[in-house]
């Protein structure tokens, strides 16, 4: 492997200010920086795809408690999850040309600690799904669904942000377990994804629904069982009000709201809760880290037996990372956002 | 027994107006009413307590839905748990003199279906409690407490409305759950109750502190594990923004809110769930009928123990009964509120 250029080659994208309700290109930099220096127990790695993903917006507020440290600093690299091909080694357990993933620096080379790769099984769907089907999208999908929601056969199941990647793996997996599954999404092109493609039973564009608890409760006569919301806002207020008794509701995402400068208000839940002897649960898919490996083999084994499909949205070049971060708050995507930043090294 | 001038001695209590806010003496009349005829699989019935509840507010009002029947009609007598004695029957399983449990109607003198009257036993507890710390309060503590809240030991409990009828049950009883569990209530009396009566952790005065969200935050060092609300509104926020990592927060009740006339607004607590990996939940106490005499027994033993105190506001009258009721909104009451309308016939 001969990268004798990749000095000039390297290059980091930046967080130039913290934006104000939607980012834009002014949010973001992109510099020229030198190849790292390898040091003990670190790898070398090139970024081959990287993922966006709309709860990173919140990372990008200043101020505020960051006991997590998730928080990203100005002038500092964005980070997010990416896959990655180690192009340099010091360590027996990870040889170059091996796929790693991991929460990586937006930068073309980068070095990183053993500690914070993680390996890539190539045999068992496409690589960048480690960051996807096979990664945290997919986990909070299924983790969420299954535990939160609980699912039960022949219940109505609603999904709101259901074209994206959380939403449609959520949506596709209600249907596995024997669900009635109407998904939400906002173009017309998203909802032909949901029903041609995925094959739930409705999918409903709010874009061209006035009103959208009318037409939850026109699409679900029973009530609504589980709702897993990725949305938040005035959509949540719309499916809510259709909650059967015993109702769950897990709240992933809030995409409606990651732009909110102040805390979003709206109708109190509690009255309703308490009439529908209903839930409303959050959760961190890290909650259930224990349990990945088990989840991970579920989900690929459905993928493989063609019950469960994966839709990406690929972009390619690492310059046009920042765009394809703004686009996911233009409803436009289907499926994962990854962008592919290069080449793997044969 | 001789009743024979009964017919002069009964009245009844009905709904003037549908109350805008706050009920008013002018919300209820009081009737005087012929006594009734006995029928078949009926008895009659003198009310010696009865019971009222801020819940019952939310029945007074007009038009919504009203799947249940419970909303109470004009000119129609209004109905609460009361416990009464049985002054003629015609069932040999009911004798004159056995005391029944039921929701009957604000009327000195009733019949009442078989069907609709439970037997309480006098030998438990006071027979009043049978409407209430044996009863529906005490019940909805029990269960909001035990199947929502799940205190564990050592956890910190917070309880609003803790000096009323469910919230003084269900702090009592994440105390016996070996819990450090902090109160929440609207006068000096009160939290007097709550600290030295029922031996919490601490109480506070929510009347007399400026930001109750940092009274709860240096009440409770480690955060708030369980909430146990029975208030919502404001005093939901305050204590909210303290929850755990894997919080829950059992909706018990809502009082802040049974007077509003509109759905009230508020900050939406989903991202704090997702952050906290919270939950919360509504119940309906008889989403758990299949366990109440369980329930009633184990409360029963705490309470001969004396693990588990009792207090009755008690107002003597019939006539007093809506005062009684609109007195639970200003916040004096201490314990369940009772009206004693009757002695027992010897």
């Amino acid at each position: 492997m001969n990268h004798s250029n990749l000095k000039q080659q390297n290059q980091e994208i930046v967080l130039a200010e913290h934006p104000s309700g939607l980012p834009t290109e002014n949010t973001f930099k992109i510099n020229d920086i030198d190849m790292p220096q390898l040091k003990a127990s670190e790898v070398l790695i090139k970024s081959i795809y990287v993922s966006v993903d709309p709860g990173m917006r919140g990372f990008m507020n200043k101020g505020d408690d960051d006991a997590a440290g998730n928080k990203f600093q100005l002038n500092k690299p964005i980070t997010s999850r990416t896959v990655a091909q180690i192009i340099e080694s010091n360590d027996d357990d990870f040889a170059v040309g091996d796929i790693v993933h991991g929460r990586f620096a937006w930068q073309k080379y980068q070095t990183v600690k053993i500690a914070d790769i993680e390996k890539v099984d190539p045999t068992l769907a496409p690589i960048s799904t480690a960051v996807s089907m096979l990664g945290i999208p997919g986990l909070s999908a299924y983790f969420g669904m299954l535990t939160i929601g609980q699912p039960k056969k022949e219940e109505t199941v609603v999904v709101s942000g259901a074209a994206g990647s959380v939403g449609s793996i959520a949506a596709q997996i209600a249907k596995i377990k024997g669900c009635k599954v109407i998904g939400i999404a906002g173009s017309a092109q998203k909802i032909a994804f949901l029903e041609d493609d995925l094959g739930l039973d409705k999918g409903i564009n709010y874009h061209q629904t006035d009103d959208m608890e009318v037409a939850i409760k026109e699409a679900c006569p029973d009530g609504v069982d589980v709702f897993f919301d990725n949305v938040g806002g005035e959509l949540f207020d719309a499916v809510f009000a259709n909650i059967n008794k015993h109702g769950r509701v897990a709240i992933c995402g809030q995409i409606a709201e990651y732009n909110a400068d102040n805390p979003p208000q709206g109708p109190r839940p509690m009255q309703t809760l308490i009439k529908k002897s209903a839930r409303m649960e959050g959760f961190v898919v890290y909650d259930f880290a224990d349990e990945f490996d088990a989840a991970k083999k579920q989900i690929a084994e459905w993928y493989n037996a063609g019950q469960l499909k994966y839709k990406e949205n690929l972009i390619e070049g690492f310059e046009n990372i920042p765009s394809a971060f703004i686009g996911l708050f233009t409803g436009e995507n289907i499926g994962k956002q990854m962008i592919k930043t290069g080449d793997l090294e044969k």
